[in-house]
């Protein structure tokens, strides 16, 4: 039997992630009552149509009253100011995380913005799809999906507890859960989700650049690659503004490897030297397969999407 | 009623495409006998186990002989060689077309290699996904696809009259026919296939080679993005490399572009001109909108793939 870890969740900022951590929970069963804050009237609207929260306001501090977990899914950039905004409402021994996918200066605004009495654990669940809104939310996106925790250095044990009861909530959703320091976290990031996002923006900006070749030809032959691009590059514009501004120097500083190898395959395909090519055709095979073993993929071709053909 | 088009195929080079190739004309319909020719002793094992083929050798000529329609399936830079041993079996009003990634010098290499009395018409199904081997095809891998012949530029009729059979062909299989100028295609292909993948390829290399990153980590950590993009960097590696040397001034002058926007996307995080980030973030979308709208794309999230997720 599941039990209650969380009498009263607040869940401020509720798109995508916001609603599918309620959804997940309510699932669970793992909290009692559901607090919502969020800025959009629109939103708010989708909130109480979908009856999944007990409240749902446009006061963080109204939303947070007596809540034992705060989860916190706002834009990076919007993380400090929302948990400001929390401050006076959180009663003690309340847990404040987030789920913003930059940990290092977000756990400082969070840090800064909350009082000693709540216990801040910064959090990540790496998961999420390119649609955005409650409505796009669903309740197994955690699922076998990674969360990674950044937690303070602190050894007390009100606080180690609430770091247990933390990962108990997300292991309840169905996710696995890892902590790390926050900067090793950029770090990672940078590489899994960061880059791959700003690659594909750059890509599908430059395809509709093009004067010689035209976006309904482009969009015609996309089957040729292009398309699995468009998926990660029709995410939130918002979101991943914040993501960039807030992740600055590991984001240059991936970029900056990506584009040196990226000039020594064009060097390649320059001067013709196919086995370069091929070396490196054949070994990027192998990362493909360790993903699907690691549950994180499905093995289908095209991803599956071929069964549903029209 | 389907009605038999080609009394008479041959496959040579029997992989992912050109076991599809078979597959879906088989479904249709529209051949009467097919033959089929490959190199390799698997695959011609694994062939002659689908049931799909009346005769299977490792001789090109024997394969073609009598045949209606020829279908080189193999990497492009093998086309021409395969062309050349397919020319002393050709019969008088034969079609040779292909289904090659690159179509300006496949195109020179065929008509190169064939009689005067075959018809050269080259061709190119966007279409694949990356798996490999016979295996791996499926029927309606071409089901509302785009296949792009580019014939040569001949006003007869009898050689109008063999455009038209083969678009009758395609069709039959469920794709959709245009035609047009080799070098466009080549430069049209290199935005919306050859690009990806060399981006791709790149990116997971990029990943592969970090050392402050394990690679256990950016398997654990791929459904932030990167999964999408070792998908088409799974590709067969031959198939690949022979793009990059075949295809070689068209995909230099993209990667170009590529780069030089990349290269204004890193100073406009560098200066945290996140005006400039959200504008570009915001028009990327349009173009998947595109995509789905002309049926080449899913409109499920995340490609559908959490549908199955264990």
């Amino acid at each position: 039997m599941t039990t209650v870890i969380f009498p009263k969740m607040a869940v401020i900022g509720c798109g995508l992630i916001g609603s599918s951590v309620i959804r997940a929970a309510r699932a669970a069963g793992v909290v009692g009552t559901v607090a919502v804050a969020d800025a959009s009237p629109e939103h708010r609207q989708a909130i109480v149509k979908l009856g999944y929260a007990d409240l749902v306001t446009a006061d963080v501090a109204e939303a947070v009253t007596d809540a034992d977990l705060i989860v916190l899914a706002v834009p990076v950039l919007a993380m400090g100011p929302a948990a400001a905004e929390a401050a006076s409402g959180l009663k003690g021994g309340a847990i404040v995380t987030d789920v913003g996918s930059v940990k290092g200066s977000v756990a400082d605004a969070l840090l800064a913005a909350s009082p000693d009495h709540a216990f801040v654990i910064p959090g990540h669940p790496v998961a999420g799809s390119e649609q955005s809104g409650p409505d796009a939310g669903f309740a197994d996106l955690f699922n076998r999906r990674w969360v990674i925790l950044t937690p303070q250095d602190r050894t007390d044990t009100p606080y180690q507890d609430a770091v247990h009861r933390l990962t108990a909530f997300w292991t309840a959703l169905g996710a696995q859960v890892e902590c790390m320091d926050a900067g090793h976290h950029d770090l990672v990031l940078a590489v899994t989700s960061h880059l791959p996002h700003l690659i594909a923006y750059n890509i599908v900006g430059t395809a509709a650049d093009m004067e010689e070749v035209t976006q309904a030809e482009v969009m015609k032959y996309s089957a040729g690659g292009f398309r699995d691009f468009t998926r990660i590059a029709a995410s939130d514009p918002t979101m991943w503004r914040d993501v960039f501004v807030a992740n600055k120097d590991a984001v240059l500083e991936i970029l900056g490897r990506f584009t040196e190898d990226l000039q020594a395959l064009s060097r390649a395909i320059r001067w013709g030297e196919s086995d370069k090519l091929f070396d490196l055709f054949s070994r990027t095979r192998d990362i493909r397969r360790g993903i699907i073993a690691a549950g994180q993929e499905t093995a289908e071709p095209n991803f599956g999407r071929d069964r549903n053909k029209p």
